[in-house]
């Protein structure tokens, strides 16, 4: 399943090169994210409330075009689920249709109490094995 | 007393109208009263540890020039103790030698666990007294 | 006019009291102001474009409850047009019912060159007194 | 070459799961990567000035521990002068003796007019080549 989802470009996350600022992706790609599962039926705010945590544990960018103050950004995105613990988003981010960045985030699930690695909540797991690519 | 602090503005808090944007100085004005409290002798820190909140209730910040990317900042804060549960800041912002904002931020002293007023510890008002202003 | 728009709270623009930070509400009203004057048929980028700047000249906001994490903030907006030169945007802020927040913002009129204050665009000031309350 | 610098966690750059959130550490790169021109003896903004961008053309980030509010972070820095268009900046981040993420950034220099890559400012190669690892 790629899921697609869009973000306007926000003038506070402009810099004075006149472009989107690279940290500001990576907070769209989080919203990205928490879209991604609430479409799969999955609310993060509800993950975090039986106990898990699902920090980045890598981020990897390669920027290509710079996106403008009120772009809308279109993503496309898959989900890889890579073990019992570990989940990677894979991301591509267009204006119109010109291909401006892509993008790979890796979750760790840990608990909340502890923050070690767990097992993802198999109601998760579930959800997330329909909408992942194999 | 009056506290003096500086900041140099960040890349990433310019805009594109290659000013630093107008929210970035609240985050500052953030940073400046955190250190404000730790040259009193008094780290929010162990505020927070010790049970105790201390979010922004009313935030007043007049814009009289922009500041530019890695311009230093000059803060000239005062303290007003305003109750046993309020306090105020009071900063004057300066690039070289011009008074570029002026801000007024109101804070309200909680309780961690029930998010309501609380009187401030009593070791932070007898610090606090002695750099208040009357 | 009441301009209404919602907005969802980004887990990023949380803080470690696990509310929405205090400065994360002043970018979010800036995309309620430029998508007021969307909704009024002017786009804030092509104000930009046609050589005015409106940045924020003095900014008032008092908070009475937090939001959290995923909270739908509802936005309503009033425009005040103070001179030919000066607008106001009051904003009320509801998560659910619940009033939360209000603010003013103020912003001037400036040209994009000298960075001087001066009128309105003419278009500008007609579309605004159309929406504005008197 | 190695430079060090140390940067303290801020409270707006914290979120709920009460740990420095992964974008920020994306911003405090930036500073650093800034102070490193300048302890060489470069400002970025004259970079600029002379009419050379340096934007980031990819970002790696692995996360081993998180970092909290108040932590004073320590970033060990080297160059690696890729071409005589590319740069790339490794860091290590340390929060007392432990190692809690590494990054790699790497930037293409580009001409502020067409943003089209050009050739570093040959004073910057002069002076990176010397601060830079084989």
């Amino acid at each position: 399943m790629v899921h697609k989802y869009e973000i306007r470009v926000r003038y506070s996350d402009t810099d004075q090169m006149q472009r989107l600022h690279h940290a500001a992706y990576i907070e769209y790609l989080e919203v990205v994210r928490i879209e991604f599962l609430r479409s799969s039926g999955m609310s993060y705010k509800s993950v975090e409330e039986s106990g898990y945590l699902l920090p980045v544990s890598t981020l990897e960018v390669s920027y290509r075009r710079g996106a403008h103050y009120d772009d809308v950004i279109g993503f496309e995105t898959i989900l890889e689920v890579i073990s019992e613990v570990r989940l990677a988003f894979h991301s591509k981010l267009f204006v119109d249709s010109t291909l401006i960045a892509t993008a790979r985030v890796e979750l760790a699930c840990i608990d909340a109490v502890h923050f070690r690695p767990v097992r993802l909540p198999e109601h998760l797991r579930d959800l997330l094995s329909g909408t992942a690519v194999d």
